[in-house]
Parts: C-alpha cells; structure tokens; sequence
C-alpha cells in the first residue's frame, strides 16, 4: 500500500481560536500552529483551553518540526504547554521574524521554559524537512509577517492559508502572494485547508488602508487627549496611530504590558517605524498639554483586568480619563466579549470622555476574508479536495457552501471535527480513524486537572452558594447528638437570614433526632435531604449542601 | 412657587430593558411601563432584574394609574412585583388590547396576583388622569398595538415614543401616526423622551415587510421540514410564517409554551389571522409528510431552556432535528446571548439540519428605529427640551448627538441617569435631586434579598470552588487537638486530588499544633491563613477557605 498523507485537527474545527493541525507522512509529523482558546462564559474558572496533546504524545518521536503561521495567541499561545512537557524543547520551530519574537517573548513568560530552537523564515522561503517541502506563502492577515504554508509532498501540493484577508494595501508588510497562489493553483494542488473565520460576511473586507482618514478626522477634531485602545499584536494599527500622531503634532505613549512589550519588540525588528522623540514615556505625557498627547494602550476587548477598563473604573494608577479626551475603541468584540466592551464604552462616556467605536466610525476592520475574498482564494488554488478549518461548525458549513457554488463536488469537500484523520492520496482522500481530541482547560498551574464533576460543582456554587452542615455526633454511639451548625456563603445575605438558617438547622434536627441512625453517610445523607428540601420550599433556589460528621461529646 | 412636571426614570437609563418612568405633576404620579432586564453574565444566580421601587413605596398614595406602551417583558415584566407589593392590586393599568392580553398573561404566571384592574385604550384615544390628559400615539415596533404617548399637561406637552421604528409597511396593525405627530409638532412640544435603543445604527431599519421574500424563497426551496424560530410576542414574524406556509401548501404546528400561549391569544384578540386547518396539533404535523410542515418555535435567543435549544441538544420530547429540516433563526442575538445563539446554531448544523440565519439571510429586522427615523421623530416633534430614553449610556449619548446635529441646544439635552429628578416648567427644565433608584435582584422567591456581599461570594466559588476545614478542639481547653477534616467543592478533582487534602490539613494541623490559641476566631482564621496559602502556592487558585470549629474530646 502507497504511503498516505494524513491531516489531523486538534483544534480549531467547531471553535474560535485554539488552532493547531497536524500533518503526517511516513515517520514525520509536521506540527501547524499551537494556539489557545479564551473561555467561554459557561467555563467557569478556567484561564484558557488549550488542545488535547495525547496523540502528540504519543506520537512524540515522529514530530519533525512545529511550523507557526503567525504570532497570534490563538496560533502560538499553547506552545509553553507543548515544548517541554510534550515535545522537547529543541524541536525546531519554524517561524517568520515577528512570529518568532512574539514566540520568545510567550516563553518569557514562562519561567524555564525559555529554550527555543527557532528558525527564522521569510514570507517566500522554502524549507525541508524530510518528505515535505515546506514553503511560505506571503498573505495579510491583521498582523504583519503572517504566512500561508505550501506542503509540497509526495502525493501532492497541499495548501494551508493560516489566518488570511486579501489586502491589496496593507499598512505594514508586503501584499499577498497572488501570483504565486495563482501559479500553484495551475500547477495543481491536492487539497486546500482555508481559514473560515469570516465565511458568514458577505462581500469583501476593506483594507487597513481605510482606518487612515477615520483617523485623520478624528485627530483634526479632538481637542484634548486622545487614547487609542487596540490589540497589541495589531501592529498596522499601531503604526497608524503613530503616522496620525506624527502628522497632527502629537507625541505618544504607551499603556498597559503587552502593548509596551510588543512594540518594543516590534520597533527592534523593523516591525513598527517610530521617529525619534515621537514616543514619550507615560509620565512625560501626563506633564504635556493634553492636545499634545496620544497614549495607545490595551483592553479594546473590554478585559477587566486591561488598562483601558481600569482607567474605565478609575482604577488605573497614572491615566485619570476625564472630559476633553477622546478614547477610540480600534477593534470590534470578539464574540462573548460585548457585554464587557459595553460596559467599559459606558463607564468611559460617564467620566466625560467622547468615546469612538465601531460602528460610529470606521476605526476598525476583520482581519479575515470575506466571502469573495474566500472566491478568490478558491479560484486561484482551484483545489482537488477542500477542507474548511478555523471557525465553529456555522463558518465551516458555510465555506463549504461557497466551495459548492464554485464547483468543487460535495463529496470532495470534508467539514470535520477535530481529531479526524483526514487521509489523503495522489487522487483520492478519505475520512478515516479518529485521533484524541478535545478542550484541555488550563486554570493557575493546573493543566487538565479541572473536568466536568469540578465544572458541574462551580455551576451550582455560582448560581445558589452552598450550606454547610457540621452535625454532632456522640462519639461512643455515632448517633446525631443535636443541631447541626450552619455555615452558608452565596446563598442568602446572613445577617438578614440567621433566622431561616436557625429554621433550617432545627428542621434537620428534627430529621436526625431519634432516627437511630448510625452510619456516618446515612447521617449525612438524612441531613442534606431534609435541609436541600426546606431551602427549596422557603427559597426556590437550590444550595449546594454539603453535611459533615463531628464527634461530640454528649 | 408654580407647579411643575416631575419625570423621574426608574430603568431604561443606562441600561437595556427595565424600563420605567414616573411622571408626576402636584397630587398625582403616573407610571409608564415596569419592565423587567435579563441578568448579564456576571449576576451569577440571577433570574431577573427589576426596578428599585422604594421612591413608588413612599408616594404609593399618589399613583393614579400605570400606562403601558406596549407588552413586552422588558415594559411589563416587573408588573407582578409592582402590583400587590407596592400598589394596590385596584390600581387602573391603562393598556392597549394585546398588551393588556399578554398582561393578563403575565400575571397568571405569579398565583394569588391574578387581579387586575385593566383600561383598554385604542391608538389614538385619549383618556383623563388627575390634571393629564394621556393620549396614545400610533407607533410601530416589533409586536403590533403599540404606543406612544402625549402627555398633556399643565405646563405643555410631553411626547414619550415607547419602543418605536417608524414602518411603513408593517405586517400587522396601523402605520404610525406621522401626521398626529407632526400636529403636536407644529402646535409646540414641552419635552421628548426617546427611544435610543437604535440610536448608534446608520441609516433607516429596515420595514417588517422586507421579511417576506426571504420567508418565500426559503418556503420555496427547503425539502424537507421548516422549523423557524422567532420570539413569540414578534407577531407579526409569526404571522409572516402562517403567510409563507399557506402560500407554500403546508400547515404550520406550534412548539414551546410562551409561543403557544401567545398565538392562541393572539388570534382569540384578531392579532393573528389564521384560516382553519392552517395550524394543526405538533402531534398530527409528525405524522404529515416533512415537506408539508412548518414548526414554529421559540428559543431564537439560544436559551437553554426553549424549544429550539432542546431540539438541538436532542432533549425535545416531540422533534428530532434530523438532515432535510430548514431551520429559520428569525431573530438576532440580543447583546449577551452571541454564545448561546452560536451554540444553537452549531449543534443544528451537527444534526444535519440546514440552518439560516441573519446575516446568511435577511430573516429578521430591528423593531427599534435607527439614526434616520430618529431624527425624523425630532424633527417631527419638534421639541424644547429633549431627553433620550431606553438604552445603554453610550445610545443614550449617540441620540444626543443626533439631536444636537438637528439644533437642540445642548443644555435643552438631558442625558441623566435613572433616579434624576428632571423638573419642567412651561420654559424651563433642570435636573433636581434623585430619587431611589437601582437594581433590585430577583432569584427564586426572593426579591431584593441578594446584595453586593453574596453576589462575590458567589464569583469566588464560581472560580475556584470552596475549602471547608472542620477542626476539632478540646471541648475542656478550647484548643485544637487534631488535624482538620477538609471537604472541598468545585476546586479540583478530589480522586486524583485527595493527597493535595491531605497534605493542606498537615500544614493547617503544623500552623495550629501547640500555638496556644483557643478563640474560636483566631484558631478559624490561623487556620483559613495556613490552607489559603498553601492552595495558592500549590495551585494558583484562591478557593473559598471557610474554618469551623468543632469539639472533640482529646
């Protein structure tokens, strides 16, 4: 039997964020993006969710190399959990130059786990490693330096987009490769994997070019400070807000830790492109004429724990937001974060700022293609087999339908789950085995620790609290010797409720007392019974009740 | 010192849904709308949000009568705790038929509140209360029979949109009132609440009517079963299904209990016209062919507990969404419910259903006007003063802005939050002081009884879970005498965990043994001190550590 190409997902089938595809041929095993996944609502507790490893791990020695797109947390940020614990931290990592900063500075901040074995490549370059050729494919995404992956393999050329838009006027970066997508697709290529993010958006998404004049308007008009919240990693953002600055005579200063962390590191490597004396440290700004001033900063997601929020609350140690300055929101929610960025534009308007969002004004676009940018991208690869990846279930069905309408066969078309190996030949592909996939939740140092019994625990906490109940016991008999004690905490406000708590220790007594009862879980068992029943009558709310056995001396 | 106009806003500043305003001129207050808000994300346990109604409690005396807009939750919802509570049971409730009939609906939903004291009104009928005379203006919205109001008054006329959009083609009930709005115009308006819910939206939305295409050509094409989704008071949507399925040959069952109990009044009122045989049995639509079927359901919010979501979670106890089945999600995620709506949606795809939704497909429009029409209502109004209503502060701010670009002076614009007092006289308006306002949290059988105190507890054990050391002291000295039990929830997993416990009860017996303490308070908190650190040197977490003390003989 010929050797098989196989993909495998582990993440980022059915979900936003958390991206990380395998391909195998023979003994090597090709690692695609290592990303992380932020929590939605109902994860209760946990950080952030990264890929199930079993399968890396089991498969360890065959893995040749980790290749990373671009320096998004959802590509890189589960690279500290995979280097080390389960590849060894000299695999080699290939990526471009900013990707590979944003890599170490990542590793920085997990102390000894700083060992790296990175290989930089540029946009356009080639590499081996064993029977691939790996080549990088130039494309524009909302960070400068992302690729797409051509795998020249010997069944086959596969292609891989990573994160794509189609932006003929990118402000950072080269454009994409067109004619090089356009030659491959003529030359013929076995499958395609193509970023599904924004498959339910009609039309084309702009250019970052379009953010200029919302920009340049805003500058002309405001009259005090202007603070500028946008992503760190959104590098074209940040050089246009110093382009604006500079052109409107203003100096600017950086807020909040990971912007100042990457573009620092971003100015180093040629990245961003600030004239001396155009960035001023925070302390000097505050010391300059307000109409003098830009300070960019993070939290455009709303994060509570971001600069921009805390200047919201009045809570951010330097930056007192006031009447006179202008906060520009440069981003949209990432789905589940509008309530937060609500409440953050809302506590910013109620400190007197002028507060510009979308869709106020264009100060923000996708990173992702459109639906005729997906056209496009189909149109010049022109693949045999196409695999819809990046997005939840809705955006992959959805690509899917636009590869229809293009003419790829139904039946050539794969919308999978993670974890399905997807085996491919020079004319054939197929679904087969399933490897271990799924959410490995991610809380403190705990990996993995916390499933669904923890999960389905918190739920219940977080909605009704709990009861303690210590019930006496006498230490010679067993048997429950007098009222247990109460302890409650998110159930009822105490002070107002010690009498329903007395209530409902005398109807537990009243449970126990003279039930003969001996067995410590029987005890407790009686207990919780008559005591989530009497909670249920007065209340109409369910308590988490917990009994506990002490001995006590009769 | 002349009489003025009182207008005190309990909800609906600041704030989407629960809205409430009080009007009062000397001896008499009138309320307009009681309204209820869905829980955010972080009211952990909260099933609703009603207004503060100490300010209503302290002048119950002086309420001459409620007048309802129209019958939405979030204008009626709080009229369960209003009525009885507050005011008496015999307070006139002035409505408009349907809004009157989904009251009377609400009602039945709390046993023993049952008794109302309703007025009906038609759209444009005016009645006395005490020195107003209230008028109801014909407006359109997303459920049929609303209204706006004209207060007249002592000192001029007050205008109060209700929800609006202004839909010229509405689907059912009358168009708005255009010309009535421009006489009150012409002949000088005093003040205009607004609704700003639209405010930050461009352009005109869209009339109802723009629905009925995309229903036909999805009737047209589906083979199978349509299942559409939509909020059961939207009735005209509802209707527009009836209409599509008659056109289309099939007959239409309906699912979920607030869709049922909707359209049957509904139609019992002559707001729904259904032909005979047009609506069957849910049981008798499974047994028909799927291609001569249409379900319509609730749960278009992605509730977990709605129809639509135990179809596609595969819990519903009739339908089974199976390959072939159109689902039509006729409606868009209110801020908040993205995840849930997301969730739905995916799992319908999973089962193979084809599902369509906005923006795939233009199945739902606003029922709130954008920045267009909200400038046409001010401009047919025309008014002195101008205060926007309904909405968070940033649409509140977004409407102001739209009326000072129309040539309302900027101090005639009150942008207040709930419980500011604004005084008009016949030339005059300023913001007095402020009356009680706030949110009032219900869960369960309990109103007002979870304050700021447990709602953190409650985030806590949502995080990490709680820690409860029961420790045992010598009943004759008081002091501890052995290690404590643990017992831990919602922390970590205990069966991979229990040698975590183990080694947090030696380092809290380590802290205790021989130190000597025998208050209660001290030895609790010694040994709170000890666990807390000890789990966060070891896990990074923070559980709830809560010590209790028990005596056992040494």
């Amino acid at each position: 039997m010929a050797e098989k190409l196989r993909a495998i997902s582990l993440g980022g089938l059915g979900e936003i964020g958390k991206n990380m595809m395998l391909f195998e041929y023979g003994n090597t095993l090709l690692v695609v993006d290592a990303g992380i996944m932020f929590p939605e609502h109902d994860m209760l507790g946990i950080d952030l969710v990264i890929p199930d490893f079993t399968y890396l791990r089991q498969n360890a020695r065959r893995v040749a190399a980790v290749i990373i797109t671009h320096g998004h947390e959802d590509h890189i940020g589960a690279l500290p959990y995979l280097l080390n614990d389960v590849l060894p931290a000299s695999t080699p990592v290939y990526a471009t130059r900013l990707a590979g900063g944003l890599i170490q500075a990542k590793l920085a901040e997990y102390p000894g786990r700083e060992a790296l074995n990175l290989r930089r490549i540029l946009p356009g370059e080639s590499f081996t490693v064993g029977p691939f050729r790996v080549e990088f494919l130039a494309i524009t995404h909302s960070i400068p330096d992302g690729v797409g992956l051509a795998l020249h393999t010997p069944v086959g050329v596969v292609v891989h987009t990573g994160d794509f838009k189609f932006d003929y006027t990118p402000v950072r970066g080269g454009q994409p490769g067109f004619a090089r997508l356009g030659e491959l697709g003529a030359q013929g290529v076995l499958a395609l994997f193509s970023d599904s993010t924004g498959a339910e958006r009609a039309g084309y998404t702009p250019s970052e070019a379009v953010i200029e004049p919302a920009f340049d308007r805003i500058f002309r008009n405001a009259q005090g400070r202007i603070i500028v919240a946008t992503f760190a990693s959104l590098l074209s953002r940040v050089q246009q807000v110093f382009d604006a600055a500079q052109q409107h005579g203003r100096a600017v200063a950086v807020a909040g830790y990971s912007m100042v962390k990457t573009t620092e590191m971003a100015r180093e490597l040629g990245h961003l492109q600030v004239p001396p004396d155009l960035l001023i440290d925070l302390g000097e700004a505050l010391r300059l004429p307000d109409e003098r001033v830009v300070i960019i900063t993070t939290g455009s997601q709303g994060q509570p724990e971001a600069a921009l929020a805390r200047m919201a609350e009045g809570t951010h140690r330097q930056i007192e937001v006031k009447p006179g300055d202008t906060v520009v929101i440069s981003s949209t929610p990432i789905p589940g974060n509008e309530e937060g960025v609500a409440r953050v534009i809302n506590r910013l308007i109620a400190r007197g700022a002028e507060v510009i969002y979308p869709p106020l004004m264009p100060v923000h676009v996708s990173g992702h293609a459109s639906q005729e940018e997906l056209k496009l991208m189909l149109s010049l690869i022109r693949p045999r087999f196409f695999v819809p990846i990046h997005g939840e279930l809705r955006h992959l069905h959805a690509h899917a339908r636009l590869a229809e309408r293009l003419g790829v066969p139904r039946e050539n078309i794969f919308v999978v789950e993670n974890g399905v190996v997807l085996e491919f030949a020079r004319d054939t592909a197929q679904a087969a085995e399933r490897a271990p996939s799924g959410n490995v939740f991610v809380q403190g140092s705990g990996v993995g620790d916390i499933g669904p019994k923890v999960m389905a625990e918190r739920e219940i906490l977080a909605r009704d609290g709990f009861v303690i109940a210590v019930i006496p016991v006498n230490p010679d008999t067993g048997e429950p010797n007098g009222r247990p004690e109460l302890v409650s905490r998110g159930f009822v406000y105490l002070r107002e409720s010690g009498e329903l708590l007395d209530r409902a220790a005398e109807r537990a007594w009243a449970a126990l007392q003279g039930s003969g009862l001996r067995r410590r879980q029987a005890i407790i068992e009686r207990a919780q019974d008559a005591l989530s029943r009497f909670f249920y009558e007065e209340t109409r709310r369910r308590p988490m009740v917990v009994g506990v056995v002490a001995q006590r001396a009769g």
